[in-house]
């Protein structure tokens, strides 16, 4: 997608080196950075240079790939996986993606397998960009009956970033708005600042101003009063890790979201590829490891002035802080999941069916 | 209440000399202000350097009182009604307090006004910690049962400041907390951030330390999450205005945690005076003028750093923002009000009864 007019990508492979686009530094500081070792891929998933479920996925698929040209032996492989699995606990494309790799490669002979490794995170690179298309353009339609029904501007609320920087391009939960600009439906975003890292405010935000769709960042606190108010038409978020019965984990305070707009029968849609939806997850209430993240991310703010970042203390009290990272949105709670596939129900029969017509 | 072990109250009469507390430097500094002159008020309640309900209706019963001093003609009273009432819009005490001030005076001649309105406003005052103090030995008992009933720490969560810096002293919501605490009950308060301005991580955190209660401070988000995993045993807020049907009106962000209360059968108190109904308001929902603040409030950060405040911009978009201050709760999601007067239910039917046993 655009920044500034100039389309990229948030992830890319020049000639076998890996470059990403540092997040934390977005969008104050476009700042591109190379990731050569394991530990470089470790950090940037860590330290969420890049974030998103999807491209967490891709990343993990690189780093480990990359891995193997220094050394492609089975142990390094298991070393490698295990290392970069461990940086981020929730999302399951991180694994999703190692798997795919690793069974490509696992019963192939070392010399070959940097080679068979690397094309295939490349093909898994291209086919996140082609799944989020599809994602996109399933999800317009939903998003196109709402404008034929209403004849008016079609008021979407998002949650975090669930956009191109998500995944490798077009995003998922904005994917279809960014298809729906793009076949000029009138539309509105309502954009959840989304403590503690701001991701919708600093993300979704620029996302969205660089593609020229009309905006209006809240609080996370003001969504619910939106809906009673009747301005928010749909809602539309992603996923880090769905259950196979169709609970969805995603970003903290979705599941807020998602119970106000039940109350105030509000479409409640969950845009994500396949490969998040956890086949070993029978159901995520309660199941799903939530990852705890650092006091830091909620009293400290990163401030980018006189063309540097500067970290600040905000608060008196740094120390009695939890910062649980993701919550659990019941199935009850979601219309439906648009997926690369089409709509599916938010239920076990429903979520079996796709896997079982179409394996990946 | 305590400050380093020091009592204080957040406004304060001296020799007919009012003293607040200038509560947008709190915690970082303790700075006590004089009000003199109408503007001081008016500017002290819209910049909210005095805020709470209850406070704000005692701020400017003062602020009417003084300009009797200089001016006790009936214009002067009533363009000073004006302003003071055009300060915040949603806070029904505001309006209260100075009609209870007026009906005193208004048959009085012009030269004892001033000092009938200043007793009036000192009693009001009075009356507030009186009110304030019985609403935690109300709220108290609920805390009491469900400490009898588990045998364990009762877990609280609140939002936004409903602490005695939001009334003269020991507060609405926090009142029960103050008291269970002294009266040795264990209890642990989840304090939501309150975004955009904070009061909970800046205000409720800073109240709950200096009283010696344990207490952790989260996102606005992790509310839902935290009642789905059974670490909340009860929720108490505070309001800004109520309407006779029990809807309530108070910080933006409350009704969603309304809702996540309802879903996950905890219950959800609403601690207020009686002079936070509005006996003028049938409902809530869609009849409440909502306040819509600065966008600053979202957008910048007031950092504390070498003894001194700094704002500092946080986005890089200033403009695509708005910024509502309160929502309202539907009162089917209310458990109960907690009043002076005692537990009240959410309905029209019980609301009456208070102010017909007991006209205030």
């Amino acid at each position: 997608m655009l920044i500034n007019n100039r389309n990229y990508t948030s992830i890319w492979c020049e000639e076998e080196k890996i470059r990403i686009i540092d997040q934390t530094k977005l969008p104050f500081h476009i700042i591109e950075e190379e990731l050569r070792h394991t530990k470089d891929f470790f950090l940037a998933i860590k330290n969420m240079k890049v974030r998103g479920a999807p491209l967490i996925g891709i990343t993990a698929a690189f780093g480990l790939a990359l891995s193997l040209k220094e050394d492609s032996s089975d142990k390094n492989l298991k070393k490698t996986y295990t290392k970069l699995l461990s940086a981020r606990p929730t999302a399951v494309n991180l694994r999703w993606a190692m798997d795919v790799l690793i069974k490509e490669i696992e019963f192939i002979p070392r010399k070959k397998r940097f080679e068979i490794a690397i094309k295939k995170a490349i093909n898994l690179m291209k086919e996140d960009i082609i799944k989020c298309k599809k994602i996109g353009e399933m999800g317009f339609k939903l998003i196109e009956e709402k404008f034929k029904k209403n004849r008016r501007t079609v008021n979407i609320l998002t949650h975090c970033n669930a956009g191109w920087l998500a995944t490798v391009d077009w995003g998922t939960a904005l994917s279809p708005i960014f298809i729906a600009s793009r076949k000029k439906i009138p539309l509105h975003v309502w954009v959840d600042e989304t403590r503690p890292r701001n991701q919708g405010a600093l993300l979704t935000a620029w996302e969205l101003k660089n593609e020229n769709i009309s905006y209006t960042i809240i609080v996370d606190n003001a969504g619910g009063h939106l809906m009673q108010q009747g301005k928010v038409d749909l809602c539309i978020v992603g996923s880090d890790r769905t259950a196979m019965n169709g609970d969805v984990c995603n970003k903290i305070g979705t599941y807020l979201k998602a119970l106000a707009a039940h109350e105030n029968n509000i479409p409640f849609y969950v845009a994500l590829p396949k490969s998040t939806i956890d086949k070993k997850l029978v159901k995520g209430v309660n199941m799903v490891e939530i990852e705890n993240r650092a006091k830091e991310e909620l009293t400290e703010f990163n401030l980018f002035k006189n063309k540097k970042f500067h970290k600040n203390k905000i608060y008196f009290d740094n120390e009695n802080i939890i910062n649980p990272a993701f919550d659990v949105t019941p199935s009850k709670f979601v219309t439906a999941l648009i997926t690369e596939d089409g709509l599916v129900k938010a239920n076990s029969e429903a979520i079996k069916k796709i896997f079982n017509s179409n394996v990946t």
